[in-house]
């Protein structure tokens, strides 16, 4: 086992992992940015090392610096936690040159995986369902309009090289199929200097719902059952939960058994998750790989025992499997709740500044706090809003919930906006707790009539 | 199930109960006394009435108003925590009579097991194994040498009506009897007006192991299995855990049947623990039978993933046990830390104040922190000295120890004296680490020769 760890990234993931490598007895390095000085990370870690200024691409986007902290302390491995360099595959080839262990999959397979046309050929040639598309790419109008009558509508025009939403259109019905296609194409020409597009059907209702594995460097593979987060508020989750209230047995275990057949096929190591969408018949497709420890990953720790950073420092580390799928045995139900330093009255505007005065829920078997605060703390306004998880577990959902409302009742955070007001709201919602609800439920619908209550907006 | 139960409690047991009335959906009622208007107990309850005065004669302990209180308010229950009238059978009948639930065993079982000879008796007309001692009590001097010869030195010499150690006499050999046994006669005689004898053999060196059971009214008793005690100093738990690293597979089994069978022949409903003392060859002695919720339930939580609280509020409430032994399944290892306000260094001297600044631990799974503390509390004077217990579970012993150590490292309790550090060097401790220590160890090694490190002295 590795002897000492840096922690390439900050907040309440960086202590979660200093933590874990704590209890492993691992010496920790942190590096923080100059807004990050006084962070928690900073001060938890065996040692700490300034990285650059707070803008993120001068400090936790810049290699060169990180990769100085790593040698100069002499760090045999890196944790990159999620965002930043956590799938930056450039990263993980200078880790792997300099030899210094990246905790994650190769850069072969980051790189594979975050290429969607890649990512997506390889799980056709895996046998994992993926969403119905055009067969490569589409040259004309009249073949766009032959492949989405055979697909069925809507469908998603989306550019060969496309990122950030560039390039993309809906189209609900043919009418709209050609002023789209011409829009698409022009705007992939003038971002991307390629305007090859492809189609795929649009998966809606559905459920976002990922199944989360990990692979040691022996070939073994395991998937921890899944999570459901399909309440989502531009694309960015809110609540998730495990099990989910939606998916059979049979679907459940059909997910988990195309999860571990794709990440064999792929040679996976590591901790990673398989995001899929599934439509009102159970039928599941493929979305994306995450190469890299997710934000919720405690909802499948609190439901299976295991600890996943854990287990990714001891598979970097070349350690096998310590156990095998049927040892993996889910209890309860387990929901996580984020809290964000943002005003949902105002229209999510984030928040950011002095922590007057915290109170964080403690108490009873089956509630987890992950938060980097402290009473005192300063929210710098450069990062993620993302301020704490509230993980609650029940021997059933109606407990789960009843925990998470009580942890949001006595939660305090004084000095910025939160969403925790909304989070209660949500728990209140009848289609929440009946577990009704899809991927556009929380924009579409919830919110749509959702009213703060007048004290709750600051 | 009841809709609003009182607690007659202060502190983190009381905010215990609380948290998990509110997460069955029941509405609570704390009592506070003049000292506590800024307590959490009284802060988090549905409804808080005073019931008096600091001094808990004139409030906790005072049941008039406790119940005036209950019945004001409409509360159908009272849970009594630990301490104060937990274990007072005049006010278990008092509630009785009003027709209020009484959250434990009816105030016959409690009568009966709060007197120690009557417990005995009891125990062994059950087949419980009690310590070697006299049957009945001892008239002569001469009666005294032949019970002791027959049961082997060392002995304890019992006032028949004792309570708080008054008419008590360790003897370890005979020279020592004939002075011990006048002086205990007669510090009986003037203490009760009754100076009649007893004799017990005094089992050392000793493991304290105890069993918690949980009964339900229609003669259901289960146990939860053990939590090893023995680290005491002044008769006060420091630091339990479970399972204990002392005894067998069989031993642990015989205690548990032996557990139920003495919880069975009294008819015993709601939450107990009986406790022994385990001697070097893994025999096995009823000490006491405690008629509540103890300190240290979350170990038996944590450890059996069983909600003991809210098990006792649904017995209460008449509901059958949801569980059969079968089901309790023990995973892991626990250990509790107890958090005092006293200095270590300058002989456990009591501590009281205002909290200026506090960060409790969180974070990771198998941690949990029970406190009724907050940033800018004020710990009253007045009562018992613990402010916090910190619970840790891991995949095995050495994980646990892991955890607690991580844990102990981020706690902040700044403006009062802890035990903090002396906890921390438990930990670090070779004999404690090897789980080899018994009841005296604390006290009679490890306090020997702890030197509390200069910085940490205040």
């Amino acid at each position: 086992m590795f002897t000492k760890v840096l922690i390439a990234n900050r907040g309440e993931i960086a202590v979660r992992i200093i933590r874990a490598c704590h209890e492993l007895g691992i010496q920790t390095v942190a590096v923080y940015s100059e807004a990050d000085r006084e962070a928690l990370h900073t001060q938890l870690a065996t040692q700490a090392i300034c990285i650059g200024p707070a803008k993120a691409s001068d400090s936790y986007l810049n290699m060169t610096s990180i990769l100085s902290a790593a040698v100069v302390t002499g760090a045999q491995a890196i944790h990159p936690g999620f965002g930043f360099l956590s799938e930056n595959s450039a990263f993980a080839t200078m880790c792997e040159e300099m030899n210094i262990r990246f905790i994650g999959p190769s850069s072969t397979i980051i790189d594979l995986m975050g290429n969607k046309a890649n990512a997506r050929k390889t799980m056709i040639a895996a046998g994992v369902p993926v969403t119905p598309g055009s067969e490569g790419y589409i040259s004309s109008y009249e073949e766009a309009v032959a492949q989405a009558e055979k697909i069925g509508y809507p469908v998603i025009l989306k550019a060969a090289a496309g990122g950030g939403g560039k390039g993309m259109r809906k189209v609900y019905q043919e009418n709209g199929l050609e002023a789209a296609f011409s829009q698409a194409k022009a705007e992939a020409k003038a971002a991307f200097g390629d305007d090859r597009m492809y189609l795929e059907k649009i998966i809606t209702p559905a459920r976002h719902i990922e199944v989360q594995i990990l692979g040691d460097s022996f070939g073994n593979v395991v998937h921890l059952g899944e999570r459901d987060c399909s309440l989502q508020r531009n694309h960015q989750k809110v609540l998730e939960e495990s099990p989910s209230t939606f998916i059979s047995e049979e679907t459940r275990k059909a997910m988990g058994d195309v999860a571990i057949r794709a990440a064999k096929h792929v040679g996976y190591t590591n901790a990673g998750t398989i995001e899929f969408l599934v439509d009102t018949e159970q039928r599941f497709y493929f979305m994306e790989m995450n190469t890299r420890i997710q934000v919720e990953h405690p909802v499948t720790e609190m439901a299976t025992g295991i600890d996943i950073v854990k287990e990714q420092l001891r598979i970097a580390s070349g350690e096998p499997l310590s156990f095998t799928q049927d040892e993996v045995v889910i209890t309860g139900h387990t929901i996580e709740c984020r809290i964000n330093a943002e005003n949902p009255a105002l229209g999510f505007r984030p928040s950011s500044g002095k922590i007057d005065y915290l109170f964080l829920p403690s108490g009873g078997n089956g509630l987890r706090v992950e938060s980097a605060m402290y009473g005192g703390y300063m929210i710098p306004p450069f990062y993620d809003s993302m301020i704490a998880k509230i993980i609650t577990k029940g021997d059933d959902r109606s407990e789960a919930i009843a925990k998470m409302r009580r942890a949001l009742q006595e939660l305090v955070i004084e000095g910025v906006d939160t969403n925790q007001f909304f989070q209660e709201d949500i728990l209140q919602d009848p289609n929440f707790i009946s577990g009704d609800y899809d991927t556009e439920y929380l924009q579409n619908v919830f919110l749509k009539t959702w009213a703060p209550e007048e004290e709750e907006s600051v």
